[in-house]
C-alpha cells in the first residue's frame, strides 16, 4: 500500500434502484451499458469506468491512483472498510466522496445480479502512464503481447505484485486490464501495478534496451536456454505472449534472449500467467537467493 | 502419451436429438442431471461418468486408463481425431465402440448449449487407485487437502504433467477431479496423471514417509524456509492447501518441512495452483539443472 489514510465519504442512503445517482454501478452485465468498458466516441460502448468489487479491492482502489468518486455497498461493508488501514472515514462534509448505502436487495436491482461482495468503487480512468516513466526505477517488468483474456491478464498483476514485478508494459494484441474481471482476478494489483501501452510494437522494446534492460522472451522452444540461465542481469524484462500462438517472431527477434521453462515431453504449453508466475519467482529466487 | 494406438470406432449418425443412444451425453449443464457427477444410491445426483471435451482431450482419454465406451461429435472432429496418433480409426465392426456422429445442431440439442470444441468422449468411472501403488516409482508427487475449487484442480493436473510430478494424493476436503470442468482446464491431464484418496487424513501421510518421501508443506509463513532449500530430497511430496485458509495446521505437524515462496509485502498469498506451479518448478530446477 502506498497511501495507508483513509478516505473520508458521505454517506448517502438509497432505497430507490432506479435512483439515477446510482447509475454509475448500473447494470455492470449489460454488453451495451457496461460502466467498465472504455468510452468511444458517439458513446456506443461503455463509460470507461473501473469498478472495484469487495472490501480488499474497494481499500487498493482507494491507496491507488485510480481515485474512487462513489461507493455502493451495504452497511456491513462500510463498517469493514472503516475499520481498516487506507480505508474509508465517515464525513460530515457533504462534499466528500458519496458512500451509497443501501440493501444487498436493491444493489442487486441497480448491478443487475446478486453481488455477494457487497460493496463497490467507481472511479474514472485516469490517463495512461508514460512508459519511459513507469520503467525509470524499475529492476523487472513484464511486457505482455497479444495476451486477451481478461482474467489471464489479472493473475499476471497479481503474480506481479506478489512476486516483485516493478511494472507491465503492454504490446500489441492484449485485451484492457481495467475490465471488471481483470481487475477482481487481480485483487486490486491491477490498480496498483503501474503499466503503460507500447503503441509502436515491437520497435519500441528498444525504450528497455536503451535503459539497460535484458529482455527475455519466454518460449517452449527447446533450443531456448533454460530460464534460471537468463535472469541474473540487473535489470530484467520478460516478455510473454498468448497461449496457443506463443510470442510473435517478431517480439522474440526484438528481445535480447530466448529463455524456456524446462518441460515434460508430450504436454502443452503453460497458462501464460503460470509460465510468467514461474519467470517472476525465478527472478527472486536469483537476485535475493 | 502411454499409449499411441488409435481406437476403432464404429460410426453411427443420429439425427434425432431425442435418441436414447446419446443419453450419456445430454443435459451436460442440468444439475440434477448431469452425467459427470457421482453416482450416488438411489439415483439422486450424476452418472457418474467422465466427459473428455475436444479432440486434445479425447486423444488423451483414449491413451488412458479411463477407456470411453462412445463419442459424439461432428464429422470434422471424427476426421481430426482419425488424423492424430493415439485417435481413432474407422471401423467396420458393429461391436467397436459407437462414435455418434451428428451435426452441431443436434449436438447442442442433445448437450444443452452449443458446444464449440465439437466432439465429446465419456468414460465410466473405473475404480481409485491405490495410493501405495502411485507412488511406487514416483520421485515427486503433489498431495491436496481442501481444494475445492475445480479449475484450480484442473490447473494443478496440467502443471503437474508440464512440469513432471508423478502423481497427485487427495487428502481432506477436496473437489471432485472428474468433474468436467476440471477435465478440461486440465487439458485431459486429470486422465492421465494417476491419483488416489487419503481418506485417514492426515494420518495416512505416514505412507510417503514410510516410503522415503520429504514432505513438504507450502505457506506463507515467513518462519518458513525458503522453496529452493526444501526441494532436493531423492522423493520429494508437496501439500497445498486452498486458498485463503491454507494447509491446516495439522497437516503442517504431519509434515517434514514447511517451506515458502518469498513474496512482496502488502501482497496475499497466491493462488493455489500457481504457488503449486512454482514448486513444481523449483523441484525441476533443483534436480535437472
Amino acid at each position: 500500500m502506498t497511501n495507508p489514510s483513509p478516505l473520508a465519504v458521505a454517506v448517502v442512503d438509497i432505497t430507490d434502484p432506479d435512483d439515477p445517482r446510482v447509475d454509475d454501478f448500473r447494470d455492470l452485465n449489460s454488453v451495451d451499458r457496461r460502466p467498465d468498458l472504455p468510452a468511444l466516441p458517439g458513446g456506443r460502448v461503455g463509460k470507461g469506468l473501473v469498478i472495484a468489487e469487495g472490501v480488499l479491492v474497494a481499500q487498493r482502489m482507494i491507496a491507488s491512483r485510480f481515485a474512487p468518486h462513489a461507493f455502493l455497498g451495504v452497511d456491513k461493508r462500510l463498517g469493514e472498510l472503516s475499520r481498516l488501514d487506507g480505508g474509508l472515514v465517515v464525513s460530515d462534509d457533504p462534499a466528500a466522496v458519496p458512500f451509497y448505502r443501501t440493501t444487498a436487495d436493491v444493489m442487486a436491482d441497480v448491478v443487475g445480479f446478486h453481488l455477494n461482495r457487497g460493496v463497490l468503487g467507481v472511479a474514472r480512468r485516469p490517463a495512461g502512464l508514460d512508459p519511459a516513466a513507469i520503467i525509470a526505477d524499475a529492476r523487472t517488468v513484464a511486457v505482455l503481447e497479444g495476451v486477451n483474456d481478461h482474467e489471464n491478464i489479472g493473475s499476471i498483476f497479481r503474480n506481479a505484485a506478489g512476486l516483485g514485478v516493478d511494472a507491465v508494459l503492454f504490446g500489441a494484441g492484449t485485451a484492457d486490464p481495467l475490465y471488471r474481471r481483470s481487475v477482481r482476478v487481480s485483487m486490486g494489483h491491477v490498480l496498483l501495478v503501474p503499466f503503460a501501452a507500447l503503441p509502436d510494437w515491437p520497435a519500441e522494446l528498444k525504450l528497455l534496451s536503451d535503459n539497460g534492460f535484458q529482455t527475455i522472451s519466454l518460449t517452449p522452444d527447446p533450443a531456448a536456454v533454460p530460464l534460471a540461465q537468463a535472469v541474473a542481469a540487473q535489470r530484467v524484462a520478460f516478455l510473454v505472449g498468448a497461449e496457443g500462438p506463443g510470442l510473435s517472431e517478431t517480439a522474440m527477434r526484438a528481445s535480447d534472449i530466448r529463455a524456456r521453462i524446462p518441460m515434460s515431453r508430450g504436454t502443452d504449453s503453460l497458462n501464460v500467467a503460470t509460465a510468467a508466475a514461474i519467470s517472476f519467482y525465478e527472478r527472486v529466487r536469483v537476485t535475493q537467493g
